[in-house]
Parts: structure tokens; C-alpha cells; sequence
């Protein structure tokens, strides 16, 4: 048997038995629910990765909701491209960008706390399968909204709608009861060798 | 003073500490130029974060083109999202799923070359403002690719060009020559809940 077959016979026998484990942990998951999804961590992907899953819900024949927490000083190209959706992808935006813009708190919470509405209202249409609350962490963190009333109107959506948070330091009680939790972590960023947040890639 | 105000007051100066921070390394990083992004890692959001940036690149006017490597037994919803585009994203998806599903080296070694020859024509075209690589990781882990290839191919891009590659195990040569790394770390996982891969969150 000459080398290169031996390594695809290798190959091979490695991958079936791959192929027996994946194959039976797939039986084993049979439940078909609602999913919480966290994305948080100081890395680069947290939103981007929630975007992804709209346009995934979309390619579904879903309806989404949009809300974007703290963000919205300067529109970016996710929001520009999806209002062209107005039928499929309900977009909100809060306004007035980051809080180390504003510097004010009081304004901020009073915002936070709008932008939870339309949240709520999306919360409640069993018609949107998925709901993107983007940036929600950052609101949790800074105390604009309250955790604990956040998880109640979490857990009292339609059983079948999936929703996404994302932003970095998100809460222990929120990990607690989401379904699948990502940590983002930064390996390194084209921004500390000097390279400026460039459209189509940051914003 | 009253504690609230107080609070707010507080909350004020730590804000414009942390805009005058923010503020100066954004005056330093004024480089404008194509980067190389890799997201790695375990965890979920790969793959999701590359069809984010999609979005973005599309939302500024930018043209994309999309290979999926090793992928492809089964359309995703953003590949069925994103087809509606033709004149927008070039959508090329490498055939038969999985490698432990194929269990053949050296068909998968050829389908990989192929669309690796579909990358390098996106690579040539200046047009493209951005290229998602989609499970190439994968695919270089395999050896189905030789990475010092493929980081040749890259490096000789268009200069303004932008570059996603997703997928687990991204090798060391490719970190090192990256822009932006992120690696996405499993904090928890649905699936080891007993909760299926559903339509809009995992495919």
C-alpha cells in the first residue's frame, strides 16, 4: 500500500467514526423551541454574528425585529442595507450613539428604556420569528434597564421566537438562563496597528 | 446633593474621561486599507459575523463575493437570503456537506482546489469590496489546501479589498498575517441542552 493511500484510508476511518458521534448526538437533540443567543466578550463579532442570523431567519421565509441599544449616532451599512426590507425586518434604532458621547445618564436611560418597548411590542407578535437586541448588554451594564424585568419579559415571549443579545460584559443572570452563550475574545485587532474604523468593515 | 445627582454627576466625568481615551487612539489609527479577518474558535458566530460583514459591505454600496468551503450538503438560509442578489454577492458554495459526511480525501482535496480558483478570481477583481471565505479553516486544517498558497494569494489582493475567513482551527500562518482575530469560545450550547439544529439559528 503505497503512502498516500494509506493516508486516505486513515482518513477515512476517522472520519466515520466522526461521522457514528456526530450522528448520534443529533438523534439525542430533538427539541424544536425558542432559543436565547448571547454574544459577548471584548472581541469583534458580537453584532455582526447577530446580523448573520437575521439574514439567515430571512432566507427562512421569517419575519425579524431589530433593536439597537445605544448605538445609532451614525448609521451604519447593516441598517442601511436591511430598511430596504421594510416588509421583513422591522429595524429601531435608538439614538444618540454611545454613552461616552452623551454623557448623560439620565438621557440614556430614558432612551434604553423607549428602546425596550419596541423590544417589548416585538416580544409580543408570535409573527416575528427572530428578534435581534443589539448592544442590549451594554444597556444591562450601565444599569439603564433592569436585568431582572429584561429576563421576565424574555421568558414570557412566544415559545417558538428566537432572540439574540448581543454586547460585551453581558450579566451572570442573563447567561443563566440563555440557551447558547458565546464569549468573543480579541487575539488581536487591526485597529491597535493603527488601521481606522473603515466602512463595510466596522460600521 | 442629592444621591442620584450625585450618581449622574459621577457617571458624567467617567464618560468624558473615557471619550478623551477613545477619542485619541481613533486620531492615531487613520490607516485606511483591505484587512484580513479571521474569526476562530469553537464556539458559534463564525461563520454568522462573516454574513454580518456581508450586510455591512452591501449597506455601503460595496460589491461581495462569498465561498463556501466544505460546506454545502444542505442551503442555508443566508445563502437563499443572499441569492436574491445576483448583481450584489457572487455566491459560490463547494458541493457535498461535510467531510465527515463524504469521508473521501481526495474528492474533498478537489472540490476545495476548486473553489479555492473561485476565490482567487474574486481576489483578481478589484470590483469586490469584500470576500467571505467561509469554513476555509476547515479546509486548510484537512490539508485539502497548502496555507502558504493561500497567504500568497491573499497577500497579492487588490489593496482596498477585504477579507473574512471563518472556521475552527485557523492555522498559526494565517493568524500571523491577519488584521482583526477573534476567537468565539463556547460558554454554553444549546444543543448539549437537547435542543436540535433549527431553521434561522443554526442553518
Amino acid at each position: 500500500m503505497d503512502h498516500s493511500t494509506d493516508i486516505n484510508q486513515r482518513h477515512q476511518a476517522r472520519m466515520e467514526r466522526k461521522k457514528a458521534f456526530i450522528d448520534k448526538k443529533i438523534a439525542a437533540a430533538d427539541k424544536e423551541i425558542g432559543i436565547i443567543i448571547v454574544n459577548t466578550g471584548n472581541g469583534k463579532g458580537k453584532s455582526s454574528s447577530g446580523f448573520g442570523m437575521v439574514i439567515r431567519a430571512l432566507g427562512h421565509g421569517m419575519k425579524v425585529g431589530v433593536v439597537q441599544f445605544i448605538k445609532g449616532a451614525m448609521s451604519t451599512g447593516e441598517e442601511t442595507f436591511l430598511r430596504r426590507f421594510p416588509d421583513e425586518v422591522s429595524f429601531h434604532v435608538m439614538g444618540e450613539g454611545y454613552t461616552w458621547d452623551t454623557q448623560d445618564r439620565e438621557r440614556d436611560t430614558e432612551k434604553a428604556q423607549l428602546a425596550w418597548q419596541q423590544a417589548q411590542e416585538f416580544m409580543r407578535d408570535p409573527a416575528i420569528g427572530l428578534i435581534l437586541l443589539d448592544e442590549l448588554n451594554i444597556a444591562l451594564k450601565y444599569r439603564y434597564l433592569d436585568v431582572h424585568s429584561v429576563i421576565a419579559d424574555l421568558l414570557e415571549r412566544p415559545p417558538m421566537q428566537h432572540v439574540v443579545i448581543t454586547g460585551r460584559g453581558a450579566p451572570a443572570e442573563l447567561i443563566a438562563i440563555a440557551d447558547t452563550v458565546t464569549e468573543m475574545a480579541v487575539v488581536k485587532h487591526a485597529f491597535a496597528a493603527g488601521i481606522t474604523a473603515q466602512a463595510g468593515t466596522e460600521w
